[in-house]
């Protein structure tokens, strides 16, 4: 089973290597420590890939996962459902922001329908559901792949959002497509998602995980008014009580609760995880699908680089729940992969230091 | 006077083109708002260019200005002066983590000692002190400028560091380097500093701007211990005591507690202001200069982007006097501009949505 055989495959942390980076650190022609955060990324970094310095993380890969979710029929979000198969269309065009920030950091996008629940507004054609092609990492050419498990969840303020096994195949999905973006070569993924609605069961997740009250875990998503935030409170409050989804069956916590993109991105991280490769996350979709992948396998987290402190509150209890720093802080709340692409450059500069700063001695440089 | 020709032509932002960018962000497809300080980020931009969307900022130039201190002697660094001109062939050789960022983000590296006081280990026929040639803004090759104003500052614990002359011979030079950077297509400035025993003027400065208390403007710099740091207070207090600096009268300011980098970069950011291009700023050096500047010409904080706040305190209390809300928090010390472009990316990516993201008419994407 591909899921058992992927979390079997995640291994701890490399401390030699770790020991290694530090070490190299405090030769290189810098005071001790002045890299701040970036010094603790490498490191962990290397511990990730078990070699000092870690691989550059190059080529960058965004995988965007798409659905819908039922739950958008209690009327938790402001926009019309068509919205996330009509964004496919603009992220396939190039038009959306995820594709200007990407263009400027030379990422590729790979979009997967994985739960839309209206007719994408593309040719069919330029669907690729057959895996590798020359062009999986070209960052001029968005890419599109049907790997649709339903057409949107169920209702989860009614009835379980997924069966057990839709959840397993988007999670599954998440593995297969981190094995395709690693094989063509990528050497860093970036979460992406869209789904109107996806702040909802993202919010479960992040109560369901963590223990937190429905009111700290939820937020306004797109921008809610005062009573649909309210509202959105007591759908997320009354689904944790409906389903009482126990935190140490993952798998159970993405059928009652979550979303097809959320159990994707969780697989997504599995996969990168267990290939030793970084994966740089997103907003609070992607913390909440972070937590059910830790709840798999619990050394995933050193695969993972939180990427931005989104403005949904759940966001800050999911990171603090995984231990992880976010690199940026702007105040975004888009999604899509936009806060993981802003920080891409941080990770890669962290890495490069290692690789390319003269030590004291090389330079002939005097220390204190 | 070129000063005052330079401060004459500073301008405040434009208030149409920042209208213009604003109801433009209204109409891209995304929620409004939703990329939080970027959005606010590119009003400014548009503000300063007086156009929308205002140019790519491309591309980038970092000029990083070296200078010793007198009051090194008090020993308010464990670091020996001599470092300050190593460093310079570390940058020059492309060894420092400075050149690693500037690799990565394509911008220029500009060395100027504008008051080394050991003789730099470079042959000097690298040195260019004539101005423009095609290398200008080549990011693989790092460019020396000689432009030493005097070899390191007087002790300021005892005298003033510098002649009124001195002061403005530096602030010249850094207005003629953002000319010269300008002139040969950079798009946005980023500052850089090199100088061992730096913070202490830029404490004395931020202190003698803000008003704040020298225990609240002065830091660890490169790492002090506590004696050291307690020490270092001291003689920030003591200098401010002795000289009574007028923070009207900037050029003042800068004479009798300052350094020559620091008066170099409070032109470079005047030079920017005039030329309405944007000046990226890195840590406490660069801030404490932009106090500075600030003192010369208010409108000139139009043109101010704040790189990062510097894990040293007076950062903090210059870019709250401001007004700047920095764009990257990772607990950096090091200055050479590292900060600045770590930042960089984030400001090209709020232009960057503004000529590339679809509207919602043109996408066909539905609005809530």
């Amino acid at each position: 089973m591909m899921l058992e055989t992927t979390i079997a495959a995640i291994r701890p942390a490399d401390e030699a290597a770790m020991a290694a980076a530090r070490e190299l650190h405090g030769r290189l022609t810098k005071p001790a420590g002045s890299l701040g955060a970036l010094e603790e990324l490498s490191v962990r970094l290397a511990g990730l890939a078990g070699a000092c310095p870690p691989p550059l993380p190059e080529p960058a890969a965004v995988a965007i996962f798409a659905g819908d979710h039922g739950v958008h029929a209690q009327g938790v979000s402001p926009w019309p459902q068509e919205v996330t198969a009509q964004m496919i269309g603009n992220f396939l065009a190039g038009g959306a922001v995820v594709n200007a920030f990407a263009r400027q950091a030379g990422a590729s996008v790979t979009v997967v329908d994985v739960g839309v629940a209206t007719p994408l507004p593309t040719d069919p054609a330029v669907a690729d559901a057959a895996g590798l092609d020359p062009a999986v990492l070209d960052p001029a050419v968005p890419r599109l792949v049907v790997a649709s498990v339903r057409r949107g969840t169920r209702d989860l303020a009614v009835t379980a959002a997924l069966t057990r096994d839709e959840a397993l195949a988007a999670v599954q999905t998440g593995i297969r497509i981190a094995d395709e973006l690693i094989d063509a070569g990528a050497g860093i993924l970036l979460t992406g998602d869209m789904g109107i609605g996806n702040t909802t069961p993202a919010a479960a997740l992040i109560a369901a995980f963590t223990g937190v009250d429905a009111l700290d875990a939820t937020g306004r998503g797109t921008g809610v008014d005062d009573p649909t935030y309210a509202h959105k409170v007591a759908v997320v409050r009354a689904a944790l009580a409906r389903h009482i989804p126990d935190p140490t069956d993952p798998l159970g916590v993405l059928a009652a609760v979550g979303g097809l993109e959320h159990a994707a991105l969780a697989g997504l991280i599995l996969g990168a995880a267990a290939r030793r490769t970084p994966v740089l996350l997103d907003g609070v979709i992607a913390v909440s699908a972070a937590l059910a992948a830790a709840a798999f396998a619990p050394d995933a987290v050193s695969a993972m680089v939180a990427g931005h402190r989104s403005a949904e509150p759940g966001a800050t209890v999911a990171l603090r729940h995984l231990g992880l720093d976010p690199l940026i802080d702007l105040g975004l709340r888009l999604g899509e992969g936009t806060g993981a692409l802003l920080a891409l450059p941080v990770v890669t500069g962290a890495v490069r230091v290692l690789h390319e700063v003269a030590t004291f001695d090389s330079a002939g440089v005097a220390e204190k």
